[in-house]
């Protein structure tokens, strides 16, 4: 529920109206705009009772429930996009984002390479894995500390802004010191703790659906890091699981006009995961701008025949290439830039 | 499997391999290239027998099995594009075709007033259902015959080609008489005793793909109707079943890369089936040219809220000018014409 | 909508029931009960016109809007269980029902083999397929007439009745003279042409679920058979299309209790088709059994490395037998006997 | 990769491969049986190499390559049935397991009650959350540790062992202390850090399987678990997505014969999230059992409507009573006993 003060509201008025929601049980969070202030009421289920109350109260302009499950990740409850600051960049606004490099980081050599590959072909973000979530426990795990070193030579030596996978709460701090993103992937959507524990930091987090969400559970997932306190969720469409078997998944490309009608959050396309094939990876990345995403995570290496993982739906630089060059005719053609 | 006759084959040696090929107890389909005559042998399950038998005959160059389950539909098969004519228009070329139009006919009057919007803003096939499949056998099934004829009035006013779903063996015959092309709606996908009809016509067939079907299982379908000697099927993505409930199915925006792979049938996009709602027509519509679709079928309606059925999912006119736009400019972005 | 006449109501005032609902555009069906006449209108949408007309009038006792979107399918319109009578058989009561029989009819012997076999171990239905609806218009397409005839001497010889499928409205006719239960297959459960044509007959007709149909479309694909006069049906849960890999499809076991509750028709399991392995056929049907279900269809060949179709998921007589057994034994464990 | 050594190998020729193994850079779990020792190679990846430099040393037998992509977990690698000890219970031998108890604990007298009615119904294990995993931040949560208190409170005063769910990898060491067993939620099932976390205690742990898991992935994630060395792994079948409405999930039937034929690990059956529906509960738990699982988990409330999560699943304590003894008669007619 979010109570809107008048303009004139005095702060007092202000501070009575939190004291009285907690001593109706819940939390408040308080945002003071150019003009009016806003409380919002953290989990609310009784709402006739809060109305009753509050409503009379002095300085109170309005009260409205929020409907939809999720709030803070809502476009009612936040009407203008976020766009997210990353380091010298930003995510979300009319420039796309394009996020590139190796499923996972194997050596520095191959790091530094891929990274001044991808930055001469115009991507300002690093992708690579260090901590890997496998479905079997006997493949390869990632490089852990050291490959967030490798990655953090590879920023010093492009600009390029970091962004790379966490699978443990206890990882949190660690890897926040070293990378611009932390990724939370399709398979711990809905790992709570994770979720509240990257909340607990600004580092801006970028979330991938998982393989069977609905975007509903998407956006509370989002919702679960907004509650804690950090605003900057970047939402990552990979691809669902359905019964198709020519492509690993299948990229759910309403995603784009869906999420951009229900929530302020950016919404970034990783169609290299959601093919699994790099012959389908730019048709489908096109398709993704075309639709209105606010940019890209593709999968990059220079031998992808060699790969830890992922070899298959890896671009070598040359299809990279190619690959901006017509998301930047597309972006064009639906007045944004690349 | 495909047998190459060599270039200097003799017409009675080709004539020998067709009757050698009877006598093994399959049918034969000859295809007279310029150069050479290539024999597919249908259906020919006991390929050693074959080769030890046809190899050594005179005029034979090669044989070879086709691996994918479905041949005639192949691009292994069949490597150049196929283009289907649809009156004066043709669908699978460079230039896009856009069907549109009501999801049902209604009344005579409606069907003229949209075929004349849609025509204006650049449609060239015009859709109407008169035989409806619905889930209730209480809800409105359709005009009928009655239905048919006020499609062709539309015709001859507009100039549009027709497009009109068939769900009935029986009603084939009627229903060729007067449409330009049969629709197979995504419940019959597997109805094989109607494909086998539709395929005994020489009317071009759109399609659909089942709303839980594999592309594999839906090229299959398309074998069919080829096998009986109908070359002429269009494909239509309309969107697959899955968990997701903001959308009514999923598009399936991967459909167009890998089935231009796969196949060398036109492919197009039904964007309203797939999203169920009018608000996302537009983005699916881009993302699907932009991937590569042939074409596009959006439903039209003047009052969405009036409609019989699928009002929901229908563009008003206006609406319906601004996606031919972006359509456009996506057109020329990837090399295309509208 | 149901109209329950008072039980005074005189047989005029009946007829001046139905005359004003056909006035209103709508069809009737009358069931006239020991005490009590109710007049159900089919199709009717527009609720508040026919509440206003037919509440004042004569004879009238009670209007009750139905709310499921089936309606003679429903329990609420059919308060106690059908029970389905085939020949000298039935289904649908205390007594389970066991189906047996191969895939596909291949051969005279064959079928007079396995029928003796199955009816030995107790099962009073013959399955066979003549006509088969194959992903693949290549694969083995059934014998036709000539195997419904071999059908009809397996009954002959061993009093069993006959179930086959039906994928052609054309062959309905044909069909209906051989057999004594036509099936429709899960890939035509919206095939609503073919529906309405086995409506027409009074043949019961074997309604499998669709591979990815929710109950309530599987419910009213069953209420097009019933609205066309035909209130014989039997349902059959056969699996529906999920992730798992390890089995063709998923029993849906909840369908015996869900559908219970909802519907009168009674409802067979199909575990040869759901799991598609002949290790979990019996734990499958002991598990439908146990769930509620009044029976069960069993792909049964004395070969199953030498069928024509679904080897693989079929039993062995030796291993059919022990089904039996402990279908025997869970019978009796919840009060139904085999 | 399993070594078997030689029934006759000396310890120091056992050291030897293991030395050599780990050259080769590869991990070892050795497993004395009482007369040969097995060496397991964890995630040898190199079967050629291995094969080339281990088989020709001094007391190796033999060298088998596990196919299954789990290793610990496949019952080719541990033929007999894996028996879970829980304090004085155990699950997984003839004696089927049943887990009853409430959605969450909340609140010491209600849990009293509810533990009290489900011991006298025959119920040895008893289940409440207080780590609740919710789909919105703004749901309750669970009492944490003061639940933790009121379920230890409960074993004392029943004898009950006693099963809850952990979230986070920070917790398990706590619930570890107070709890039997540590349930994976559905939603952490690829949640490898913490399933590698309750890997390193010896406490059992109850796998939920994924939403949309295949059994495949669910048996990798148990591998996690047996591969950090605890191996009493109890996997619990919970229903998965599915295309259905009128249950919140799809209960897998086929998943008791499926996994007894690949795994050697108990499995029970969750009829409560499964259906969603206190209604169907019954007749999903009898068909678990009847297809062979070794127990059952229930959610059972005093006042179903009043419960603070998931109380429209809930059985009241005398359907609670009536299941049981239908699960007994169920046991008995397959061999087993309650």
């Amino acid at each position: 529920m979010i109570i809107t003060m008048s303009l004139t509201a005095a702060p007092r008025e202000i501070e009575a109206v939190k004291t009285k929601i907690k001593e109706l049980g819940y939390e408040t969070r308080v945002s003071a705009g150019e003009k009016k202030t806003v409380v919002h009421v953290i989990g609310a289920t009784d709402r006739d009772r809060i109305i009753k109350v509050i409503e009379p109260m002095a300085g109170v302009e309005n009260l409205i429930p929020i409907l939809s499950p999720f709030k803070l990740a809502s476009r009612e409850f936040h009407p203008t996009d976020t766009i997210v600051p990353v380091g010298v960049h930003t995510i979300g606004g009319r420039e796309l984002a394009v996020i590139a490099g190796p499923c996972a980081v194997e050596s520095e050599e191959m790091m530094l390479e891929i990274a001044g590959l991808v930055k001469e072909a115009g991507a300002k973000f690093l992708r690579g894995g260090v901590f890997k979530p496998r479905s079997s426990p006997y493949s390869f795990q990632g490089l852990g500390e050291k490959g967030l070193e490798i990655m953090a030579r590879a920023r010093e030596k492009t600009g390029l802004s970091l962004v790379t996978e966490v699978i443990s709460e206890i990882d949190v701090p660690l890897v926040s010191q070293y990378v611009d993103i932390l990724q939370i992937g399709a398979r711990n959507m809905q790992n709570f703790a994770l979720l509240r524990t990257v909340g607990r930091f600004q580092k801006p987090v970028l979330l991938k659906r998982g393989m069977s969400a609905t975007m509903e559970e998407w956006l509370m997932a989002a919702e679960y890091v907004l509650a804690e306190g950090n605003p900057n969720v970047i939402l990552c469409e990979r691809g669902i699981r359905t019964f198709e078997r020519y492509t690993r998944n299948t990229l759910d490309i309403s995603a784009p006009p869906v999420i951009e009608h229900l929530s302020h959050l950016p919404l970034i396309i990783d169609p290299s995961h959601a093919s699994g094939d790099w012959r389908y990876v730019n048709a489908l990345a096109r398709a993704g701008i075309a639709a209105g995403a606010d940019g890209l995570i593709i999968e990059v290496h220079t031998h992808p025949a060699q790969a830890l993982s992922d070899g298959k739906q890896s671009l070598k630089p040359e299809k990279f290439r190619e690959l901006m060059d017509e998301i930047r005719r597309i972006a064009e053609a639906i007045g944004r830039k690349l």
